[in-house]
């Protein structure tokens, strides 16, 4: 199954946020509940929100087509832009809602093509992203390999293989995967609930850890890599990821585990300098000061939610994409210098 | 109010468990019930469940009596390594267990003065400690201080004035204080619960973050100092504490970030020579996998619950007891070579 697919006139895709308790899909026929989708995290992962705000446009030009306006209007521009500015970090959404932005002057059929073709496309690079990523892992460690991953970079995240997880995947598949150690990854827990429940449909060995914990694993020596995904690579090799991935850079680099990042080229974003350029998403509050509706501070408590954080090139062993391997921290980069 | 008391024949104390939503004083009666306390972490904090047990031991010596036995007996000093054992990781529980079990030959008015006096003990030291390391983070820091704490070493982790968040006491007293982040710690989140409620009660400024986050506040430049507390300091430095503490010496190492542990000279064990040779507690699976009873991850699930981790010596910029500042990442050592 894809996690996100369309059907002729709506996106299709299942509710991120209530799993693993309940799978639920979602028929989204509106910009508007596209992007809602996005902002409340029904729709999560670099690549998924990507894949989303394409089909998003494409939403929007099919409602101005049956409207008799034109395809190419400020109408459908704007609510192309409301969509690129749902969620600010992950470089992929601004990426995907350009691409089929560039198609409205060509009607709506290419604009329908594009958006449609990110499916397709989205699941061919993460497959081919797993598959060398995979082979790059095997080259570092022989044998059974433990790992540490953060967040959810799976198929949830995507439209379908992953790019953390998908590297996991094809190890699994190759008979090369020992376990996984998947942090919970607060406040939303998206390595407790989708990462596990991707693990258990794998019939991986793994176990959850709090986030805390993440670093122990590694200087403990129970896991050979790190494998994360990213929502935006900067020029220079920084990356933006799920608050709680730099400290696992930290301890790897301190135990001199390899750490590697796994994001398709659609994730790299060379109009951005450095980490420090990059906007990181501060969501609400009550996400860290709340559990399912009961406070877990006092009163008057106030919290800092920062969603993602930067991990400098210099700790990335390596980032893998669906065309290449890109070793920073050994000092290669993204673009001749 | 002191945290843990003792009324005559028995231990009072809040129970931990149920702040900050509601204060229930707990008086345990029997070995028992202090066992069972410091296990389900309602009396919880090295120094608090030092004292617990120190007077868990009077409470065997008083039964005894009460019963017309010896209070030095084989029953008693087994009543002792029980409580002695209830919890592994903080060396405060034997530390106080044995000073106790060392009068039982004088009889129990010695076991119970003994017992008793660490109430005080602890109370001094500690505020001796809150004053000497506040003087020291001002020699370090000019000008309103940022602080990052985990977990909780406040007041409750003691019977009064706390470690870490003691130093906060001291500095917000002596006007010095900017701000405190401080992280949840996962997974029974004392520092959201409790050391947001004692920060609450003293009225300083403070923003709760995920775990995750902690290292991102110190890569950020938005605090001046990180302070924990610490369960065990080994003979060369390395500090066990909870969970989720080494990656922020990690973080802060990397930001040249002062780390300073704060603890009470009976926080360290010379005969434990290094971090190595620390007994970590894996605790119950449920804590991670489990919300008040509701599954967060999918049934079948696994989790690695550590609930401590241990930061090398390299990384500590200073431990502060009640009489000392030992300056560790500059290679001051706690004994005289």
């Amino acid at each position: 199954m894809r996690t996100i697919d369309w059907q002729g006139d709506r996106v299709v895709t299942i509710d991120q946020t209530l799993l693993p308790g309940e799978r639920r899909m979602l028929e989204l026929t509106t910009v508007d509940a596209v992007i809602d989708a996005i902002k409340r995290l029904a729709i999560r992962g670099a690549p998924a929100i990507g894949v989303a705000g394409g089909l998003g446009v494409a939403i929007a030009a099919q409602h101005a087509a049956a409207r008799g306006e034109a395809v190419d209007s400020p109408a459908v521009r704007a609510e192309a832009q409301r969509v690129r500015a749902a969620r600010p970090t992950a470089v992929n959404l601004a990426w995907a809602v350009d691409r089929v932005v560039a198609r409205l002057p060509e009607g709506l059929d290419a604009v329908v093509a594009e958006a449609t073709g990110l499916i397709e496309a989205d699941a061919r690079a993460n497959e081919a992203l797993s598959r060398r990523g995979a082979a790059f892992v095997r080259s570092l460690v022989p044998g059974g390999v433990g790992v540490q991953t953060h967040c959810n970079a799976g198929a949830l995240a995507c439209v379908d293989w992953g790019t953390a997880l998908g590297i996991v995947r094809a190890l699994h598949e190759d008979g090369a995967l020992r376990e996984v150690f998947a942090d919970e990854t607060r406040p939303l827990l998206q390595g407790a609930r989708l990462t596990a429940f991707e693990l258990e449909e794998m019939g991986v060995r793994y176990h959850v850890v709090v986030d805390g914990a993440g670093a122990s694993v590694i200087a403990r020596g129970l896991v050979d890599v790190v494998i994360v995904g990213a929502d935006r690579v900067a020029a220079n090799g920084d990356v933006a990821n799920k608050i709680g991935t730099y400290p696992l850079a930290l301890a790897a680099a301190r135990a001199g585990v390899p750490f590697v990042v796994a994001a398709p080229e659609s994730t790299v974003d060379l109009r951005t300098p450095s980490g420090a350029d990059i906007v990181i998403e501060e969501r609400d509050e009550t996400e860290v000061l709340q559990w399912r509706g009961h406070p877990v501070a006092p009163p008057g408590a106030r919290a800092l939610n920062l969603a993602f954080d930067v991990t400098p090139h210099d700790l990335v062993t390596a980032l893998v994409t669906e065309t290449r391997v890109v070793r920073l921290a050994a000092g290669e980069r993204l673009v001749a210098p």
